[in-house]
């Protein structure tokens, strides 16, 4: 008799053991993204190798976020051969050297050593700390130049390079003594401009030598960084480049799915002066993020609408590669992140059209002054996005919004924004001609224009509250911070107090200073 | 020989199969609900297909959280037959035309066209944008019934009817301009209105004609619509309904997790007027679900406590089907929010009770305003639910708290609770008759109560501090709002501030107005 | 022939049904700890099953969430035999009758019943309402030693039995009244402590009797409880025993999830005064926690850096048992939440060493006011750490900080801080100055240190903007903290309103007190 035939059907009941395995495979606490399944792990140089060595005992806790990363998962040799819009590299020829090994400790810290006036001798290989966009240009060149041209590169420049800010920052963050009945201004230290304004803006990074420091394992040279550590998006590194990737990919995970969420953004991005997290967390598409995420993929590439996500986070709108299913496209990856806006809404007293260069420091309105709009809200046009330009990038935006929402909520919506752009920026006026009158009567002093209690509660109108009615409006529901959160009411609170200080001015002697 | 049998063991076996195979279907990042395995998927009308045709196509992530719904995997005939504790539709029967499909476009959209002013053709079918609750009420009379009763559903009405609430929504939201040394009022415009107030409270929606609008799939006719997009809970619809059933369960999932989640109530309850959602975070009831929600069963009807929630969200307490086990009910679900409120704590100067109708624009205090209380606290008793009522409202609320809290923990709570009521009341009549002697001095003018400084300081008192100091003893612990966040120290300082401005308004000349 | 060997295949096959057996087994919504798994579900007492006889009815949320407890799922006993880094529980012998059964209702709340005056009668058994930290320490012996010498345990005390801070207390949540043009002070009531202050501060609990309550099940006597429901770190028991282990494990799962999140940290360390939670929210950290913590694991012990979690939260850096792999100790277990803290941030005018003892009331300055600093901010020092004691404490802290980041990094983080504590302190210098100037000109009274406009404005100085920003230093990263949202721009612009109240008060006549 014949023998019953087992081996298919034992084959096929095998099949769910590939299941069973890969949870086996998964360490408790990190889960592996499925994605990398399909290749081998990549082998790890010998020099970094050779980091691991030492750096597995000294920070265990860096070196297995680093082996959770796709950087350790997958060669970029490798990573090439995916489709164009699976690609997370855009490099198209890579060094051999580099392509076929995990990115590991030495790719990076040891990359374009010469370049880096960081680097330093470490147990014989020069490497240096502050890994920046240059070195990870070398896999990711059309992310790197996308973003060298955005005003985030230029974040550090565009405020402290800008006389008219910097005033504003000293204003802010330096430092009074009171001394016979008056206060006496003192210049802010750079520590806390680092920790304060330069915390988002980026620091100055500068290498002054080296120092040696010790731990169980020995004693070790480091290099004396002035400006670190810091993670600020415009951060001017030793090599001379601007930005710092880390930002939204934190190291040494350098996760896709953190540069997705949008408490990423929300580490800048947020009340009083740029509500836009705060904003996004009231409004619908946040009530929907926070209730359903969980379920969400927040790694794929490329990001489906509708299978990955069903509402947007803050990266869905302003620059992630968006598609509907695998092969349709709705929106191109960029990486500079002002790429689908045309209008400026914070950080200036009158909204305007977007600057055409990220470099906004050469920027002078009709009174000279290095502002995009003089202080009655006349635009610096030949700085600023033509029309034809700015309706390019509302056109782009709007496929987005397009994906889930018809063209009567879209109109609607957009309909709003622009009435709400036109009476925030009227109310700005309103109370800038206070402030004027102020100076016109002597009352305050407007050689600083920041510095006295009237002028600080004229930049609340704008800086605060302004931005607040905006953004409110730009994201299409966070009804409170319209009304009563920073919006609306302390607008219109703020202005009565104004005129209250206006009129108990004149009462007073011209203040000792 | 007899050969081995295998039929049996095999077929054990394949069993694990099931599982391996529902993972298999599950695409990633969307869960399906368990409980749809059971029945199988309904059919989609022919007229949905249709709009399936193209939508697919022009609004795709609308098409795919619709297909993730409820509506679309469960024909109503189906979920009818469940048992009286797991239906989630309340209507006992259907035309046979909507029972036995999946509730799909057309069976929303298409609904009741005739009371739909908002209809217009589209492609041959008679269809209108805004699906109201009139049209959701085929499938959940009770739900609709429920809420319209609802003070919610009258939200717009109750604000903007009422003389006094709509000067202060002016003196809050309306522009101002400064000319020769004053400022001069001017009123809101529609926009921010909608942007602010009416974000919450809702729109009246009009259809006034309709517009041509070019796709890359050609033209078509929407109509044009005033006051759109909205989902405030009081939105007044084109066909004459109250309300916006999207509120809280969003397009176009519908989702009841959504509507479970605390964020969904926190659109619109939040800081600094209703600071119910920043409460709730702070307070063990928010914590345990920011700690564990992510094991709980949103889902889930009829909502077990312990089973499927080990702390209560918004809905826990106020709306939801809660019972113990599958079968003993705790609380019957409500759509009327305010059904096991007895006491009125948030949006005006003096705590009360709650109101008898939904509709408030009939009350009448005392002194003849449009009030539940006077100037001096006093409620306006007629208009509001009596003690016997407001004692079976506290019931079913005790009912709810007795889950999980023994009788002592609860009656401490609520015995706290009444103290805290008394003892803001006091602290708004303080501010109160300080106000009342500025108007008596002439320091004030008391024509409009809401429009100088003194005044909206007023406002904060009670609309800003009282409430919060109240909602915290509401949910029992959240005492950074009782205490420094907008709770007792804003409003002994800003007691004292009015103190100030009081004084020192004596010093001024009358106001150049 | 012989027949093919399918046992071993079959028993092979058969494995992936542990997996399919272990998903079925695990109620929907309620996650078992997988850790239980290796030992058999302890014995219920016949005492805790009588309660459940009834509870389950009339409690039922409390004794599910009990039952997905650790303290239902093991028994003392077995978890005794748990390797030394493993264990949960510290005693080293127990009474045989609490250690071979689950921890249950009577063993909790049945225990030392004869020091507990509010033990009472129950149905033939004698418990008592509030268990206290003395009944905890029957098992945990070590946490609660630990907790008792912590400022926690002592926050009770420390604000109440300081004269000069229970002063701060009632000019913060004392009541008002308005009467012939000025305001008079009421002192603050019970109530209200309790739902302010002493929400985290702790109330006394003080049983003075008993009372019947009825219910379904028939009346029962219960304790009659002042100071009860509470749940602040400092609670004084009936016992006598100081804090509440439910403050952070939360009743009646007792879960060391929750403990570990930092909502709970953030129910009473949280924004304007002790902005801990916001800050971390806003951090680096607080950003990667969001983003990933679905995927790490909060109940494992030891707790594993990078294995576990891949960014801290509070109870990382500050309590818990941090190890690298199985067995390399990074940090040990501490309840005395304060034992890596060397220097105080927040709650007084300047920074300061830690103290010595949890107990801070004894402290006196030079002034021999009970603060530990000067009103110029000269530390107590006698009172305070040594240099060498505060050096020990930061090199375990910074044992944690060098788990993932470099020398060069932590180093360059403690640099800025130190700095930004000497920068805060000299702007409340400045403050403090201007508010001794108007004293001396007798402007405002400076018996009452806290009561008016002006001394307000300077504990804002300190008590909200000082401790804001030396949070976000301390956290390495949240600018806006530092900048905009209660830091920087606020410190300076209340102190050029504080120098406009003080130069306005020269104009007015002294006040009607």
């Amino acid at each position: 008799m014949r023998r019953p035939c087992l081996f298919p059907l034992a084959l096929l009941m095998l099949l769910p053991w590939t299941v069973f395995a890969a949870n086996l495979a998964s360490p408790p606490g990190v889960t592996p993204d499925p994605r990398l399944a399909a290749t081998a792990t990549p082998r790890i140089s010998g020099a970094t190798r050779s980091c691991l060595t030492c750096h597995r005992t000294l920070t265990p806790g860096l070196v297995q976020d680093w082996e959770s990363s796709r950087h350790a998962g997958i060669a970029p040799a490798d990573a090439m051969q995916k489709s164009a819009l699976e690609k997370r590299i855009s490099a198209t020829q890579l060094p051999e050297a580099l392509s076929r090994h995990a990115v590991g400790c030495f790719e990076c810290h040891g990359l374009n050593a010469e370049q880096h006036p960081d680097a330093f001798d470490h147990f014989g290989r020069k490497i240096h700390t502050v890994v920046s966009p240059n070195d990870c240009q070398v896999c990711h060149p059309a992310e790197v130049s996308q973003y060298r041209g955005s005003k985030k590169a230029h974040a550090l420049g565009n405020l402290m390079d800008n006389p008219l800010y910097h005033t504003l920052v000293e204003a802010s963050i330096g430092q009074r003594r009171f001394d016979n009945g008056a206060l006496h201004a003192h210049p802010s230290t750079a520590s806390t401009r680092h920790e304060a304004c330069l915390g988002c803006h980026g620091t100055l990074v500068v290498a002054s030598g080296t120092r040696t420091v010790t731990s169980n394992l020995g004693d070790a040279e480091i290099p004396q960084l002035e400006g670190w550590p810091n993670q600020g998006v415009g951060r001017r590194n030793p090599d001379g480049s601007l930005g710092a990737c880390t930002s939204c990919h934190p190291r040494h995970a350098f996760s896709i799915e953190v540069a997705r969420k949008p408490s990423t953004c929300g580490q800048c991005h947020l009340e009083p002066d740029v509500p836009a997290y705060n904003v996004y967390k009231e409004s619908k598409h946040g009530n929907i993020y926070n209730s359903l995420e969980k379920n969400w993929d927040f790694t794929a590439v490329p990001w489906q609408v509708g299978k990955h996500f069903t509402a947007p986070t803050c990266a869905t709108c302003h620059n992630s590669l968006i598609t509907h299913g695998a092969n349709t496209i709705i929106a191109e990856r960029t990486h500079d992140f002002g790429a689908r806006l045309w209008v400026r809404i914070f950080g200036l007293p009158y909204t305007h059209p977007q600057p055409t260069s990220g470099d906004t420091t050469s920027i002078r309105n009709k009174d000279g002054l290095p502002l995009p709009t003089t202080f009655s809200g006349e635009p610096a046009t030949e700085f600023l996005l033509t029309p034809g330009q700015q309706n390019d990038r509302k056109r782009a935006m709007t496929e987005v919004c397009g994906a889930c929402h018809s063209a009567g909520v879209i109109e609607g919506h957009f309909a709003k924004f622009d009435q709400t752009l036109k009476e925030t920026d009227a109310m700005t006026l309103t109370a800038t001609r206070l402030v004027l009158s102020t100076w016109e009567k002597g009352f305050e002093d407007k050689t600083n224009p920041f510095d006295e209690t009237l002028e600080k509660m004229w930049v609340r109108q704008w800086l605060f509250y302004g931005n607040s009615i905006r953004y409110a409006s730009a994201m299409t529901g966070a009804p409170d911070y319209a009304a009563f959160k920073n919006g609306w009411w302390e607008l219109n609170e703020n202005l009565s107090r104004m005129h209250d200080v206006f009129r108990m001015k004149g009462l007073l002697p011209t203040p000792a200073r």
